[in-house]
């Protein structure tokens, strides 16, 4: 375990106050508040900035969940480059979300919060760009839902991003997009959700928490399930084949994923992140596809992680196969691994040696 | 769609009154009813029997659920074999299960049903035959949990058994442990549960109707859900992009899953008979197994389901191979479909020729 990196900066940038910030499901924002940490230094012509972009639970400290990349003589290093982290609109963890104060109301958002799209996301990111200076990045990088907003930075602001690295990230497919409704349908299902609208230290946690049971399957592979924790009892000394309150190992562990959670996140922002993953695509049809991904002028690396069920790496491959038909530098290189999705956090030694080339 | 056939005779059989049915769990029953059905004649010599195992929510009444190999001139014709249905214990389908009245409190069992093993199912199919004066089935089949039984069958009671067919059918690995695990916790994480003690009609639909939504993309394959919903909004005009409570065609059809599972199946049921599937196992090690393997005297064949991520048909696969190290007469084959674990209620076409030659 490397230790974490405290961030050389951290704070918040808010903008849209007058005029508001337009998403696009028709609804907008205003004001927008994001959260952001940076490691390093900018230089002053704002030309070393790599932004790291973090997934669904993640947040704008990098260092706090990637720690293995980030440090001296790592991937990223804040003796190189600044690394900066921007927390997500919609997240909890800083930026604009449920758990913000509407001005209309007076009170928090909640249920009422919009549905935003990773593009959305994206746009809101490169207002703190041009409000820090900074026109041109040196990479964005990401996995997961953070991929996803690599590849929007790469189509939607091609003269701001010459280096995109997207771990373990493409459209959702048809399984994908039904394992995220149940875990939505888990946290709406719970009546202390009432519609979004619970009271601050009353959330929902028995959905949520089985919210995120349903995600870790999601996120490791049946191979490592086998070796982990093959048909074994729990190790709480349990004994499925005589009590229904007693578990399977694999039970206990997932139990355990769920409690742990709860406590670091909220479940609109779970709802609203889960959301826009579901709907990130890059075109609507495969003809508009090809023209949204040929606006690309960055070096793409498109990064597949063997064993990812939720984002197979033949369909990551598929996308910068894409990206090379539309004339788009795209290279594809895959994590092997048994651990499924989590392989991008959990094993930085596999993924260190592709971002560093992917960077020169 | 073939018209379903009605039983030649439907009946309750009820045993246990005096001395206990022991359960492997430790716990007794007393009495037992087993819900029975047959369709075609019963020889003189009550040779001629084939019973037809079902699946979690399946029933005594093989032609409700399997219609299209039930019939004149199919493979399972009641014109040349009596095919013969028991509703296993556990379920609330007419056999002794969490709906029926605990005689110790005057109450359902409800919650206090306690947990039930598949070779117990089979164990008390066994009086029933018995009783029927069936000493030896010219078969056993089954599907799923069904065709655990039919595993259990051949294993426990070797001299009865000169057919068994077991389709989709093995010990569940982690990840199915996994699935098993969520489905529970999503019943008895709804308010409604009450530990299990709800009134009759006053079941946790909530909480039931995710576990079978859940349940229902362990049935299908990813391949499937592609080619059917891939990423398209919910055919009811809805639009995932603008509004939360919008979904994609896959979540609608998930969620209508639920909803109709919730008038035909009783919660405490499927807590029963998930935690029967999840504890099947034909020994607790490699040793013990291949001891226990090699009792069965009949003509195996084990059915596996290509795509099938439930029971994957390499799984099925490597249970025939250690039937066939332990010397017994097994064939492994498969089903080729892109459907998934139900390929076996989906595709009766390409499991009927695997069955009738399985009979010969």
């Amino acid at each position: 375990m490397t230790d974490k990196l405290e961030p050389t900066f951290e704070g918040d940038f808010t903008f849209a106050d007058a005029a508001p910030f337009a998403l696009d499901s028709g609804a907008t924002l205003s004001p927008v508040t994001l959260r952001y940490a940076w490691y390093g230094a900018m230089m002053p012509a704002r030309d070393n900035v790599i932004l790291i972009c973090h997934a669904l639970s993640g947040s704008a400290r990098v260092g706090d969940w990637w720690p293995d990349l980030l440090g001296a003589g790592k991937p990223f290093d804040p003796a190189r480059h600044c690394i900066l982290g921007i927390n997500v609109i919609g997240s909890c963890y800083g930026s604009t979300g449920p758990t913000s104060l509407n001005p209309a109301t007076g009170l928090r958002y909640g249920g009422d919060f919009p549905v935003v799209s990773i593009r959305d996301m994206v746009r809101a990111q490169a207002v703190l760009l041009d409000h820090l200076g900074i026109a041109r990045l040196h990479a964005v990088v990401g996995g997961s839902i953070g991929g996803m907003q690599a590849l929007a930075w790469a189509v939607d602001f091609p003269e701001r991003v010459p280096h995109a690295i997207a771990i373990g990230a493409a459209p959702l497919n048809a399984m994908g997009l039904a394992l995220s409704h149940l875990q939505r349908q888990a946290i709406r299902g719970d009546p202390a959700w009432r519609g979004g609208h619970y009271a601050q230290g009353q959330q929902p946690v028995v959905g949520l928490a089985l919210a995120r049971a349903i995600a870790t399957i999601t996120y490791k592979s049946d191979r490592l399930f086998r070796e982990r924790y093959g048909r074994r009892p729990n190790r709480a000394g349990e004994d499925p084949t005589r009590d229904h309150a007693h578990r399977f190992d694999v039970a206990g562990y997932l139990d355990h994923q769920g409690q742990v959670f709860v406590d670091r996140f909220d479940a609109n922002s779970y709802l609203v992140l889960s959301r826009a993953q579901d709907t990130f695509e890059l075109g609507r049809n495969p003809d508009e596809e090809a023209k949204i991904l040929s606006r690309a002028k960055a070096k793409m690396t498109l990064i597949g992680i063997a064993h990812d069920w939720l984002f197979p790496p033949e369909e990551v491959r598929g996308l910068a196969e894409r990206f090379q038909a539309a004339r788009v530098a795209a290279e594809y290189a895959e994590i092997v691994t048994n651990h499924g999705h989590d392989g991008f956090l959990a094993h930085p030694e596999l993924l260190a040696p592709l971002v560093i080339r992917a960077l020169e």
